[in-house]
């Protein structure tokens, strides 16, 4: 089931017109995947990249800000799959701040070999997990 | 038309798996959006905000990264106009590294009043400049 | 008394050579500086910058940074404060990972109004907060 | 002899105060240590990395900040070597604004084989660049 992770809005995220620089706005949807990962996919990312050399790099990216995020607020950002290919997998982020939603977004991730920087398929144990972190 | 930037990847800009994180892909196409302000758009970036009070922020962003972007890489970030709308407008970008294709994203933006954080309609010398600015 | 923050090193804060980026380190000291206004100095940093518009932009750093700091560590940041001057205020910021030390800094502040970018001296209600705010 | 580097403040690199964060002035640095690399010291950095698998992380720093630096500006940082032990090495960095005095910092740099992320004596080689790259 979907994680939601609380991401305080720090002052260096924010920029001269006092809200959210939009690329850190992508950078709260990694943390919460991240996060998934250590809570709901059975083990953590680091170890994953260290023990397995796989990681989930993006390929594709469609988002929606929808409304600004200012300094001073908590972003409370949902991560869950909607879809699982061979080696491609599409994580879903919602976050909004006191109820009101200000941002989705869907990326798009491909299992990568960190040591040749080459796609492979998702192994089983990772599918297993991935399919049953829905909505 | 459009406005080529040589993007030099920082060892900041990286990270453990050696490529450049992508929301920092997406800080590159800012600085590529900001250099179309100072060098094709009739005012900087940071008079526009400073003396119109006028930004505008990213409501909708489709992005695809082709490629790994690499420490030692120079990516060009090429930016143009496709379509300009009452109050929004949107930027295309492509990235590429030594000819290879890394990058590609749509931004829509808005205009906003810096000081309401409202949206606006463009004003007309922006307009002007808009329609003239495409690939 | 001192306030210790737990920050959890993400993916993006990590360098190609798979530890923080040490402009990051400074990075997590402000976190532990913003997270001590709330807890300890009688108001939130934002609330500071929006009500009062007083800021404490850093003049002057000190810092040793003796223990890499990697992907999957959490690191606990303590910061108080050591000295209370008429505009200025240092902080002493503490981190270690599992009991290892990691960085030791201290940071001289000083009273800035944000209006208009000068120095002021510290306003007596902060001045109490941070005297007692000691080890 | 020294190099300078000329560094355009970008949007994101600033804070809701306006000015640039200070961890990103010290991403500033490291921005012209890297420039230093491929101009003055023989290898570029990220060929140091890749070829020798050796890197210099920062150990201590000394910075003062002596003024506010803005969106809008470019920070001309100067960088040179004052000082070569067995395994560190010290970088000084001065950055200017339109001839005004921003920032000034020693930093402590060690040695540091990748793979073990262990302290190494500094090859002759690369000391040999070091001892001619003075102020």
């Amino acid at each position: 089931m979907a994680i939601t992770t609380a991401i305080d809005v720090q002052f260096g995220d924010c920029d001269p017109a006092g809200i959210v620089y939009y690329p850190t706005l992508f950078h709260y949807c990694h943390v919460a995947f991240e996060r998934a990962w250590g809570e709901a996919l059975g083990i953590s990312y680091p170890d994953l990249i260290r023990n397995e050399r796989l990681g989930f790099p993006t390929v594709h990216v469609d988002a929606d800000f929808l409304s600004p995020v200012r300094y001073g607020d908590t972003v409370f950002v949902k991560v869950w799959i909607s879809k699982v290919g061979s080696s491609s997998v599409v994580f879903e982020f919602e976050g909004a701040v006191d109820g009101r939603a200000v941002l989705r977004a869907s990326h798009t991730k491909v299992c990568m070999n960190l040591d040749e920087l080459a796609k492979v398929a998702i192994p089983g144990h990772h599918r297993a997990h991935f399919e049953t972190f829905g909505r």
